[in-house]
C-alpha cells in the first residue's frame, strides 16, 4: 500500500520523526531500522511485525521485489529525499527507513525451546552498539541458536546495531534478563554448560570441546567479564603473540564461534 | 621538557590546530596520536620519532612514567583543557595528543628484510579507519612479520585507525605500495606463498596450512578482492551457517590470523 507523503509534518508518519533523538532516548515497543539489506531480512524474517516502511522516491523502484513480500495493510510512505530527511531529522543517504515491532521473548522460555543440542552467545554489559551489532552478525555467520544479555548491555534492536549486525539482530533469536536475574544461573538451571572467555583463560581456546548444551560469555573490552563470573565457569582463552593481551570483543566471538562451529561439525 | 601553553595561538603548537580538518586532507610527513596507550607505543615502540606530545594540565601527574622515557629533546606542552580544546578544534576528552614523524618504508625493502618464516598481510582497497584499525589490532595479537597495502588503502596512521588499533599502527611494519604496483607480484616476487580469503574459497579455512612464507589477501567488504587478484592466487574461504556468506574484514583476519599462528606453533 504505497502512500505519498509530501508534508513532513503529516501525522502518519509520527514514528520516523527526529529518529535520532528518540532512538537514543529509547522507544515504547518500536524500532527503527535502515538500508535494504535490513529491510529484506526484516520483510523475510518475520519475527518482528513491520509496522510501517518511510522510502525515498528514488528507491522505490529498486525495492519492488522486497515490497512485494509486505503485508498489503502495511503502509508504504514514499517522499521526496528532502521531506524524508525533514522528518528524520538529519540526511538518510539510504533512502529506506521502516518502523517495526519488538517481539520480545522471556529468556526462561527462550532456552526452554533450545533443542538438545544448542549454542547460546552469553553477553555481559556490553555497552557499544557497534560491538554488539558485530557480535550478533557473528552469531548468525557460525549458527549460534540465541543470544542472551544481561541487564546492562545496550539495545539489540539499536538502529546502529540492526545495521552493523547486517540485520542479524532481527533474525537472530535473543532474550535480555530483567536487573537481578543472573545470568550465569540461568543457563546453568538450563542444562547448559556455562564457558567464559577471558585474557587469564584456565583452558585454550583450540583445546576446547564444547558440551551438546554449551553457552559461552563475553564481557565488555576493558573490565572484561565479572570476578563473580569467572569464579563460577569454566574460563577460555586465546593464545595471543607476545605484548598483546586482548582483541576486539566482537573479533573474539568471530575466532571463538568459527572454532565451536568446526568442533560441533567434527561431532557430527 | 614541559612547557605551559596559555595561548591557543602560540606558534610551537601549531600542529595540533584544527587536528580534524588536518587529518582528513592528509598531514605532510607527520601524524596525530591520541590517548595513553597510544603515547606509551609510540615512546617505547621508537618506530616513529616524536615530535611533540601536548597534554591538558589534569593528565601530566599520570603519564609521569611515560613521559620519562621520552629524550629530552622532545617538548612536552601542557595546556589547560579550555586551551587544549581550542587548539584541537573539539573537546579533547583524553586530554592526550602527541605529533609523530612518519617513517614510512619502501615495500621491497621491507618484505626482503623479513626471515625465511614470515606471515605478511596483503590488504586491498580497505578504505574504513575502523576495519584498517581492527586489521592491525590483529596482525598484531597474532604476531604478523608485516603488513602491506595497495594504493587504494586508506591510511593506518590516521588518527582513528591508531587508535582502534591501540597503537598496533605504530608498532607493526608496514609499506604502502604506489599506484601502478601489483600486490600479488610484489608478494610472489619476494618468494611468499600468496593466498586470498574469499567468501568463494576453494580451500576451508581449517584444512589450509601456510608454507614457510605465506600472504594472506584481505579485500573491502563488499566487493572483496578484485578478479584479476583471485585469478592469480589460491583462494581460502571460512564455512558459515546457512543464510549467511560474510563477515567483517576486520572479524575475517582474526579468524584467519589466530587459525595461522595455531598452524605455525604445530609446524614448529
Amino acid at each position: 500500500m504505497i502512500v505519498h507523503v509530501a508534508d513532513p509534518d503529516d501525522p502518519r508518519i509520527e514514528g520516523y520523526r527526529a529518529v535520532r533523538e528518540r532512538d537514543l532516548a529509547g522507544r515504547e515497543g518500536l524500532f527503527v531500522a535502515e538500508g535494504r539489506v535490513v529491510l529484506e531480512k526484516l520483510v523475510r524474517g518475520g519475527r518482528h511485525p513491520l509496522r510501517s516502511v518511510l522510502l525515498a522516491e528514488a528507491r522505490v523502484g529498486a525495492l519492488e521485489d522486497v515490497l512485494a513480500g509486505l503485508p498489503a495493510t502495511v503502509p508504504v510512505y514514499v517522499a521526496s529525499q528532502g521531506v524524508m530527511d525533514a522528518i528524520a531529522g538529519f540526511p538518510i543517504h539510504r533512502g529506506i527507513l521502516a518502523l517495526g515491532e519488538r517481539a520480545p521473548r522471556a529468556a526462561q522460555a527462550l532456552l526452554a525451546g533450545l533443542p538438545p543440542q544448542a549454542l547460546v552467545v552469553g553477553l555481559c554489559a556490553i555497552a557499544n552498539h557497534d560491538n554488539m551489532g558485530g557480535l550478533f552478525r557473528n552469531a548468525a555467520a557460525f549458527g549460534a541458536d540465541a543470544v542472551l544479555l544481561d541487564a546492562d548491555c545496550c539495545d539489540p534492536l539499536y538502529r546502529k546495531a540492526i545495521r552493523v549486525s547486517v540485520g542479524a539482530a532481527l533474525t537472530t533469536p535473543f532474550a535480555q534478563l530483567d536487573r537481578g536475574t543472573d545470568l550465569v544461573q540461568a543457563l546453568a538451571g538450563a542444562g547448559f554448560e556455562v564457558v567464559a572467555l577471558s585474557p587469564q583463560g584456565e583452558t585454550e581456546l583450540r583445546a576446547w570441546r564444547p558440551a551438546a548444551r554449551t553457552a559461552v560469555l563475553f564481557g565488555a573490552e576493558g573490565p572484561g567479564l565479572a570476578p563473580q563470573v569467572l569464579a563460577r565457569t569454566r574460563t577460555v582463552g586465546i593464545a595471543m603473540a607476545g605484548g598483546f593481551d586482548s582483541l576486539n570483543v566482537a573479533t573474539t566471538s568471530g575466532i571463538v564461534l568459527h572454532h565451536l562451529a568446526a568442533a560441533r561439525a567434527e561431532a557430527g
